[in-house]
């Protein structure tokens, strides 16, 4: 099943905070990617805290955030970010998402996304699974987790 | 990996409030069973709107209400049940567990439900693939549907 | 100040759940009553546990529920209530309102009620200091009965 | 009553998001001040929201933040905090605590504040009607802000 999604763009990430991940190297696993911009509301009320919760309730989940800076780039830099993180006992892996000049970011292009927070979640063959921009319910993104957790491809 | 699940037992029911159903009737759809007392706060707060928000949010799934009365059965007879349940907005078929003079009902028993709310998920094959008493997660309920949806058995 | 609201009329309860109390007995206190029936939603949501919570918070407002009946009837009788109350720990003194083959009961009428719940705050001086219906916000309730507390009168 | 609460000192602020106030010129009308740090979680998930409601549902109560930064001073600073207000749509004027060296900034001492977020509640007299730290309930918040406005004095 998972072999019909939509191939995952590489994320493009100039730093990390906390182990680096290329999804190549995470192929085989189900990961979960939260876009996000520290001084975005949704992020911090829903996006960033729904994350969380996978990160502790899904073991077999590998959790990444993905700082997608679009606005406000001189007060949401790389200091402010990881005081951000600790503060708000943000404990997954975090990339700063490439910027090059252009209104989005790098990696957000790629994927179209619409702003910030976007939910995306990427199957063991590196498929696509979700790209949900907003608040995602929580019985949502169980059913999309449940089902790429469970397959393991046609061997 | 269904048919890896331990068979769920036929449903014992007097009377259904709705279309009535069988397990047997239901194979090949996953199934959602929330045991429930009308009078029991846990189910009205949290089993119950749970219940009502799968059967909404995912017409894969077959929702069903299990009226599992084990204490104050004189004030929670079929009409007033049916007063509870049109006034609560609960629109899922309800039967109600047959009582054979135990101090559990019948399907309770058969269950080994530890009380009300209990939330049982059956696969297509007629497996159970989750039996829970009390609060349950969305995320943790989503997963097992979404786990159970996606798993078409081994044709 | 009390002294400007229209005074609230007596209670008229054919019978009392925990001790009973009349609205003269309780003049130099302050008094918030929560109009209910025990199957109505909003009134298991947020009417009673509002209540119950100044039940528990306020020691200087006596809480009293009013058992306010205009719809099945059959199915919410004193036994059926009594076990409600049990079963949703709510611990304040519960009257219920004289039916006389009106619409509605008598006390319901008197007070002008649009349905349930309804929320009613009685000044020191037996004032009629608030009468809502419907959901009302912690702080809006909370501003009411602190004015209505700090009221000692005009001595 | 008002007049028996201890006199609130004096805010001291080195710049204002907006208006000006001081407490001498308030004098006269209810204040709610919260004292925040703007990556402080707390402040973001309960105490902001709150004065925020507060300002909104309150027209007779003026509402201040206080922006008390005593960690993270590097990335906390004005044009953050601008960024901030704006886009969680904080709608009060903000001041900015005095930083004299110390380990916490002159105002917050002054009221020797515990932490983020502390509210404060002013009488019309000047008087400091409350002080919390951490969460504080609608009901408790709402309770305070009632008598203090409904207190007008013995004139």
């Amino acid at each position: 099943m998972g072999s019909h999604h939509y191939p995952a763009p590489e994320l493009d990430v100039t730093e990390w905070i906390g182990t680096p991940h290329t999804l190549e190297g995470l192929r085989g696993k189900v990961v979960l990617i939260e876009a996000f911009q520290m001084l975005c509301p949704g992020c911090v009320r829903y996006g960033l805290p729904q994350a969380q919760k996978v990160h502790r309730a899904f073991p077999q989940v590998t959790v990444l955030g993905l700082h997608t800076v679009f606005e406000h780039h001189e007060v949401t830099g790389i200091d402010a970010l990881k005081v951000f993180l600790s503060e708000f006992r943000l404990t997954f892996p975090v990339g700063i998402d490439r910027q090059d000049g252009g209104m989005l970011p790098v990696t957000m292009r790629k994927y179209g996304l619409e702003g910030t927070p976007s939910t995306l979640v990427i199957d063991r063959e590196g498929g696509l699974a979700l790209s949900h921009f907003g608040q995602l319910d929580d019985l949502a993104l169980g059913a999309v987790l449940g089902e790429v957790i469970a397959d393991r491809g046609e061997q």
